[in-house]
């Protein structure tokens, strides 16, 4: 692959850019880093520049532009996706969506936001909050809500409220033709046409640029209350688990950590838990329903060899709960100075996840390098984080060889290789291996829709 | 619209059909003006040829056979879709998927299960039940899950379990280019490229033909009550739905019948409910769970002048209020003998919808023909039936006249024209108006898909 650094953008190009942008334009080599940058090793390509847009007309026109320049656009909210979403590998422009970061409307009585594609998960949630509703999509990192429906995020909620493919209502998209099109009207149903909002949601920017976003919104509920369970076997925490989603308890948040992510996280955290395989868990409902929900799953723990649940009652500490799991990549990462990590992400039917968890630890067991394991395990769905030292290319290929192995696996019951990070340029391979047929269906879109290969090329499916 | 049934089979294709479906071809008037013929007043086509396949090597057989002859493929379920959706308005081939019905495999440990497109819904919660197991979605007519999956289907259990949408993990197709494809894995979430699976659903046979349908399945829960309850006025009647959705309570069904509505169901079903607007609900959870629902839905109709509730909580109970209200179109159509029934079909965002049911009401008072409302009111969805004298074409202007005017409203209120039956024939225009934008990129993604136009031609969007 050539480096896009060496491409630089035609004089042309920068000043209809500068046209549109002015001081918005950057081709600064610090905001271009920042803009090839990723959170993991996914690194090294620069865009020729950086925009940062005001409002969709300005997009308008940048597509426009960039059709007749053949010019990549490769979409960028918080930069925190992590299978390289938002890389320019093929250079070109970064939209930098921060600066469309209004919340335009929020209709209680519908229970849906309208946001545009800059605002941030937190942010939003903090505007809601006073009245009494929430956005339930987690992912863990601050990411941009454009970026969330992007990459088909989920997370920790995703048990209960599923991902952004079930919370994202309608869209507003730039797309090849330089039309902004709305994908749907805001109805809670709909049998209107070819689902389009379903079909941008996951798209990772290869279809067009997202400009508006109709959110489903839920009411906070009366009652939450968190816990922490450890456990004497991986195999009892994981049982737990399955049982709980085979009874249809409504569970809200389900969280596995094993015995080494634990002593990452005490560590990273300053907590003393147990440094045992763990389950985190969250209620929502009436009063009744959530000590109904707590009761029954404690009976379930207890019969698999649990301890003793640890409650987070009060906001305050449940924010401290959620915080060290949502920091349980970077305390992973803590682990060995220096080290990065490199997070797998497949997702397996539930009635397989026991077995396919044990296999992976005992392949974690016998390995040169730490790993960890922590997952949504209600939907199947777990990662292993490998702690890598940059500098040696054999702890790469061990990484390599051992997700291989784990997607191998997954594969092999029915799973998937991603089950919320999405393809961008670490899953290419695997998904031909994981639908070849389909992905042929999917490139045929990808040229029906951006016949010119113009948004976020070379991702989701190789184009040289 | 030239008549297809004026259009033979070219005699080198009928040859070579019969090579692949012997016997299981038909040419026959009776078995052709069966496929042609809708629940509704969508009729009148004939395709050229029946064919019945057993398997999905002869699916492919076919969509090559009919890409070299440029010949339409309509495929067919149970025949129960309300918009003309499977009627061969081009004439060609339809077929008939009623034989392959296999339930080729239920997990009762992943929760999930596949079948072939030609089983049916009761068919399937038959098989499904000593397992301890349901498949939600209930359209009220006993539709293949092949249709339902095509016309993207919900019915009376969406407000708590989603529609088909929500509840399709994998399709199986047969796409444009003669290959069959796997369009996701078994997992619960993937991330894996973009989602086909909600591509195809909903895409009324226009991208393709369905082969194999892989469900999202739930367990019959511990509890399960179902009960009437009629208001004073169609107002409060509305107010009860949109407060008990607005308070999160997970009620599994809540249905509305007007007045008019009551009247036709007591004729119908030999029953004696008040004859005034009446909502039909049903709690599914734990014993404690749904006395908690239902007292909280009682307390809240209560204050908005409801009556008492008539449980019914023996299944023979249930099954009975449940066929009524699946009868409610029969009943409707009923009221004028000799008459048909015109189903329209919006949806609004909640907040909206006593307003648009208060305006709707106050037209069918001044029309000129009987009409019935009731619908599926927690997810913002509800129906009028026009109960239409066919020797009068007044009366479907008059149908059509209100019709408009509703959708306009719903439009204006940022709702859908179709909640549930698709666009298919009926709804053509209307999409054009509701996502002018969007209906560009659908034109987009069929012509990629389908170059020859030969899957299902004339839905969705004009093809002429």
């Amino acid at each position: 692959m050539q480096n896009p650094s060496d491409r630089a953008l035609p004089p042309a190009l920068l000043a209809e850019l500068e046209q549109i942008f002015g001081e918005r334009l950057s081709c600064a080599d610090a905001i271009r880093r920042q803009h090839g940058h990723s959170e993991t090793h996914f690194s090294g390509y620069l865009p020729g520049a950086v925009v940062f847009p005001r409002d969709s007309g300005e997009i308008i026109r940048l597509v426009q532009l960039c059709g007749t320049h053949a010019m990549p656009i490769v979409p960028f909210g918080a930069g925190t996706s992590v299978e390289g979403n938002a890389v320019p590998v093929r250079g070109g422009i970064s939209v930098d969506l921060s600066r469309m970061n209004a919340i335009l409307a929020v209709r209680p009585n519908d229970f849906d936001c309208t946001v545009q594609p800059g605002v941030r998960r937190l942010q939003l949630n903090e505007h809601l909050r006073d009245q009494g509703l929430f956005f339930p999509i987690d992912p863990g990192a601050d990411a941009t809500i454009g970026g969330m429906a992007s990459t088909r995020a989920s997370g920790t909620n995703a048990v209960r409220y599923g991902t952004m493919q079930d919370n994202v209502l309608a869209l507003r998209v730039v797309t090849g033709d330089g039309e902004e099109i709305v994908t749907s009207r805001r109805a809670r149903k709909s049998a209107a046409g070819y689902d389009l909002t379903r079909l941008y949601v996951g798209s990772e920017g290869t279809l067009g640029v997202i400009t508006e976003i109709t959110l489903r919104l839920r009411g906070i509920p009366e009652a939450i209350a968190a816990a922490v369970c450890g456990f004497a076997t991986l195999e009892g925490a994981v049982a737990t688990v399955v049982q709980t989603i085979q009874l249809g308890i409504p569970i809200a948040r389900v969280e596995l950590l094993d015995d080494m992510q634990m002593r990452a996280v005490n560590r990273w955290s300053k907590l003393s838990y147990p440094e045992v395989t763990t389950l985190f868990f969250e209620f929502h409902g009436s009063e009744k329903g959530v000590a109904e929900q707590s009761e029954l799953v404690g009976e379930l723990a207890k019969a698999n060899g649990g301890g003793a649940f640890t409650w987070a009652l009060r906001t305050e500490e449940r924010s401290a709960l959620w915080k060290a799991r949502h920091d349980a990549f970077y305390a992973a990462v803590g682990l060995r100075p220096g080290a990065v990590g490199w997070a797998t992400d497949v997702c397996v039917p539930i009635g397989r996840l026991a077995e396919c968890i044990a296999q992976t630890k005992i392949d974690l067991t016998t390995a040169s390098i730490p790993a960890t394991i922590l997952g949504h395990v209600g939907d199947g769905n777990f990662h292993v984080i490998f702690v890598i030292d940059p500098h040696k290319p054999d702890e790469f290929a061990e990484a390599q060889r051992l997700n291989d192995r784990l997607v191998e696996r997954a594969l092999r019951m029915d799973g998937t290789s991603t089950g919320e990070h999405g393809i961008g340029l670490g899953k290419i391979d695997w998904l031909a291996r994981e639908l070849p047929g389909a992905v042929e269906v999917m490139r045929h879109i990808k040229r029906a829709l951006d016949p010119k290969n113009i948004f976020n090329p070379g991702k989701i499916f190789r184009d040289d």
